[in-house]
Parts: C-alpha cells; structure tokens; sequence
C-alpha cells in the first residue's frame, strides 16, 4: 500500500454540472468538456455517470480521445476542438465525431475526405489560438453555412478574469462574425457561463467547473488525495531532510515521509510552499518534493495518522495550485496513475 | 492525428546502462531502477529490454509497482524502496518482491507477516527521508544480519553535486554504519556512480542516467517528442495571442498553434521560455501554455513543417527542465498518456 488513494466524487461532478446548467437557464443546453481525461480524473468513469445524468453533448481535445470517449457516452454528440487534422478521417468517421473545423486546409481536408460528414466550425475571435480568422470566415461563410454546421463557437481568452475588456471585445467579434447564421452557436467554457447569459448563446461547455476549480468558486470539491505514510523520524537541530540539504531543522522535529512524489504529479515547484493535512491540523512539506516521496513536519501532532491528506475539505486543487505558481486546471490533468482511484 | 509522437530509443537506454556498467566496473553489479513507470517511458517496454541486456536486479518504488514489472522480467530481483507497508504482504510474496524495510516498524511487520521472505534494508546516512536510523540500527542489527538480508542500501542527497561535503559524510557513516557486515552493499544511484569506486560497493543502481539526464552529461539521448502542428495564422501588431492576452505581437507575425500542452506533461511553468525546433531552427513558443494547446512564432520559418520537435537532437530533457524551472526527472516523469508512443 505505498500508493496513495485518489477519490473522485462523481455526485459532485453531477453537482457541478446541474449548478452551472441552472446558470445557463432555460433554452440554453449545458454540455461537458470532457478532453485531457476528463481532466485527468478518467473518462471512463466521468463520462458515463455525466450521460446518465442527462448530458447530451461532449467536447474532447482530438479524435483519439474522441474515439476513445464514444463506448462511453451512447450516440451523445461528441465535437472534437482540434478539428479535422491529416489522418484523423477514418477515426471521425468510424465513431461518429463531430470536428471544429479551424483554419481553411481543414475546411478542404473534410470537404474533401468527409463529405457529408457533420462538422462544426470554430472561429478565431481574438485569442490567436484556435478558429477560422474572420477575413477567412468571410469568404467563406456561405459555402460553410450552406453545408448546416451543426455549431459554430469561438472561445474567451479571459473569461477567467470577469473584468477584462477583452470578454467584451470576442463577443462584440463574435456577433458581428455570426450574427443571423443559420446554426447553433456557443462561446462561453466555465468562465463565460459565469459571465452573464449574453454569453450564452445556445449552448454552454464547461470543463473546470465541472471538476471543481476556480473560476467556479462555488463548484463542490470532486477530488480527494490521501497518501500513507511509510516512516516517522526524530531530527536533531542542524540536520538536514531530503535532496540538497534544503531544509535544516531548527529545534528537534518530527518528521514523517509520504508515499508520492511528482511521478505522481504532485508538481516539484509546489515545494515548502505545500502543506498536507491530518485531519484538521496542517503541516508543512519540508525539503524537496522527491519522486516517489515527500518529507513532512508533523511535529506538532500527538499521533501520526496512516495517512496525510493533500487534497481534502482544508485544502482544495486551487490552494495546491497557489502553492505551485500555477492554476487548478493543472494540478488535475497532472494527477497521475500510480494513485488507488475511487470513483464513488 | 492530434497527437504528438513520443519515440523512446531502447537501444540508447541499453548503452546508458552499459556505459554506467563500465564506469562502475569489474565486480560491481549494475542494477537498473526502474520506478515510475520506467521514468514515464513505460516499464512494459524499457523493463524487457534492459532484462535481455543482462540486466538481474531492478528497483520499483511500491509493491505494486514491483507486482506489474514482474511479469516483463522473469526472475530477476525486483528491490521496493517503500518496503514493507501494511498491506503489502500478499503482493511481496506473490511477486517475489524483496522489500527494503526501512524502519523498526518494518522490520517487525516483515518478521511477523512474511517470515522467511527475502529483505533488505535500507540505512538513513543524513537524507533523513528513508531509512534505518543509526540508533535503531545499532539496536537491530544483530537480528537483521542473523536473517540474511540480500542488500544493504543508503541513498546520497547531494550527489547531483560532486563536490558537496555532504557525499563524503554520507559515504563515511555508511562505512560506519555497515562495515564488516556479510552481505552486498549500495550507496550509488547515478550521481554516485559518477563520483568515483569509492562509492560503488557492490551494487550501482542507476536511474536517471539510463533515461538520458542529467547527471550523466555523457548519456546517449533517449526521448524525442514531435508535435502536430493544426493552424498557422498571421497576427498583425498588438494583437495578442492565448489565455490572459499575455504576448502581444511587436511585428506582422506568424503563429503556429501545436497540439500538446500541460495535460500532455508540457509543465505549464515553461512558458515562453521554451522553445520548439523545425529542423535546426529554434521557434519561441509565445503566450501561455494551455492544456491541449502551445503557440509557437514561426514567423522567420520559409515552410512550417507537419510537426515541431519539442525534444530532440536540438533540445534535450534538461534544456525543457531548465525553461520549466525544474529537472530533467520531472520532464520525463509527466511525460503524458496521449502520445503516440513508440519504442524503437
């Protein structure tokens, strides 16, 4: 039992998904963004139970996860956001994948390689990542629209920031790209549902929150980490824990060394800045995240548990995030295999 | 094809073992450690290869770890660093694991559950992370020499750093700690392999040096990842690019946007102090990095290729850990599960 225990609540990403389908309101369809293995908490076990509760409409990142998303979900729509790419038709076409066609070669490349294929068609509206550019779109439009994409979207490049003038500027673009179309349109991810039903449009898609991350402050936690604790020992003043010599003990200290380490993605720049939990009491990572393995302070405990949680009611994927100089979204998709995973 | 193309070199993990297995030299075992997933390259296809080398003693991390590599080496030595946890006893002896008891705790689980099985022991020499400590060694020696173990081992916490006092300090208490004792002994991962005989005893047991990193700077190179590009688009002047709008384009440039990002094991943290090639010619990635999605100015390419080359001949492991903030360990460790991934 050296692997720690990772438990997904999929109650809670039910939860999740029917909070932010009440926000989108009435008329408009909530969808699930389901790409990078359902943000690292498996596919396998999120995807059914979110089609169950009634979603009818994934997102995946290509269609090899696409592909591997359809034994899952029944005939749900299933969009795929990197598109149609060279060598992706048999797969598009063999499990029923919807491509966001991007840029005009894939327009070509499906039109070609896929006629009659449903398609959608994702536009670039000022983020310069992702989408068809608006002189392209303009020419053409009539072609595509003639063809009934089954969606148009486009995506924020600052949802996650409410007050950034550039939400305001992509749904300026967006409407003056596809206002009157004939098509279902969608622009709001988690951030953009929480931005206000003129982001709405049709359709919403939610990811993150979905998984219980920021910006959903009010998402319900999905994930819990507990790690085991394989040996406890005493420190005198001046001696040193773990690679480098980077933490020298002040006065006699307790520490106990957890079973994981970043092979299990718990991200290295996390470092002293982590602290894991027995029960209610906090303690701090000492010395440098190992592979296998980090070094805790649990001196203050009168009694070291079998297990230290990382990942509980004290402390959510954002407060790891903070801890690591990065975002939520991270931490999740970085979560690895070694874990014992529980999905109840 | 959304996915990039991971190709690990087999035959370079083979002459890295050789090459360490000859800078330890005549009558030193060189084991392979092998935790982690083989590094994240996959022990289903590094573990049988290193076996057919010659390979007879491997290190996992957990029992479970050992459990699963069991079967791609047939009866060689499989050590576990965590040794003896609750909960192990079925997988040790069903595997034949030989546990590294590191603790009094364990030492006492080990003789009451498993009696009989193989062990070895592992000694804390100052890392003060895992391992027998001097007092608790003096107390338990007697016994544990009386029960035979197969190994004795301590770990160095310096040894990426040859000159660091701390080498030899651990080097003499292990001297102390284990002198004239019957049984095989171990002190060297890598970093201690390179540091001279004197730290080599019996046992070298290589981990990072095999998989191309640092500190074996003469390490034949292992990994390449190539990425699919899925658009280019030109970007005018103070137009911006990805999440938060963080580059701004200063000139008419040309973005190429390829399919791999955090969720892929492409720390975030990297940014755009990373680089992708095309061929000899280094491309700066710009924006943030995003889950699925780099963007990468390719504005002074003549042709932008299918693929960029994010590890290759042009940028190795340690070069990515260096733009990421971290070491060639992590890189390799978060390496992601939707690679195309081929073993050559």
């Amino acid at each position: 039992m050296g692997a720690g225990t990772l438990t997904i609540d999929l109650d809670a990403i039910v939860a999740n998904w029917a909070a932010l389908d009440a926000i989108a309101g009435a008329g408009v369809e909530t969808s699930a963004v389901i790409k990078a293995n359902a943000y690292g908490l498996g596919v396998d076990v999120v995807a059914p139970k979110l089609a169950a509760a009634g979603v009818q409409t994934f997102f995946v990142a290509t269609a090899e996860e696409g592909l591997r998303l359809r034994s899952f979900v029944g005939d749900a729509d299933i969009f795929v956001f990197s598109g149609h790419m060279a060598g992706d038709t048999d797969m598009l076409t063999q499990a029923k994948l919807i491509p966001m066609l991007n840029a005009p070669e894939q327009v070509t490349r499906h039109f070609s390689a896929a006629q009659g294929h449903p398609f959608g068609i994702q536009l670039d509206t000022g983020m310069n990542r992702l989408g068809i550019e608006f002189g392209d779109w303009h020419a053409l439009s009539s072609e595509l629209m003639a063809a009934g994409p089954r969606l148009v979207i486009s995506h924020l490049a600052c949802a996650d920031e409410p007050d950034h003038p550039m939400n305001e500027r992509q749904l300026r673009t967006f409407h003056e790209m596809t206002d009157g179309i004939a098509s279902r349109r969608s622009l709001a991810a988690t951030g953009g549902t929480l931005l206000g039903s003129e982001y709405h449009f049709e359709l919403v898609r939610p990811g993150i929150g979905l998984y219980g991350g920021l910006p959903f402050a009010e998402a319900t936690p999905v994930v819990r980490l507990d790690i085991p604790v394989i040996q406890t020992r005493i420190v005198q003043p001046f001696e040193t824990v773990g690679y480098g010599n980077t933490w020298e003990a002040q006065v006699e200290s307790c520490i106990a060394t957890i079973s994981a380490g970043y092979a299990d993605g718990l991200i290295r720049a996390m470092g002293e800045n982590a602290k894991v939990y027995a029960g209610e009491i906090a303690c701090p990572v000492v010395g440098r995240v190992s592979m296998d393995l980090i070094t805790v302070d649990v001196s203050h405990l009168e009694a070291v548990p079998d297990t230290l949680c990382l990942i509980g009611p004290h402390q959510c994927i954002d407060d790891i995030a903070q801890a690591a100089g990065t975002i939520g979204y991270e931490i999740l998709t970085s979560l690895g295999d070694r874990y014992h995973r529980r999905a109840t």
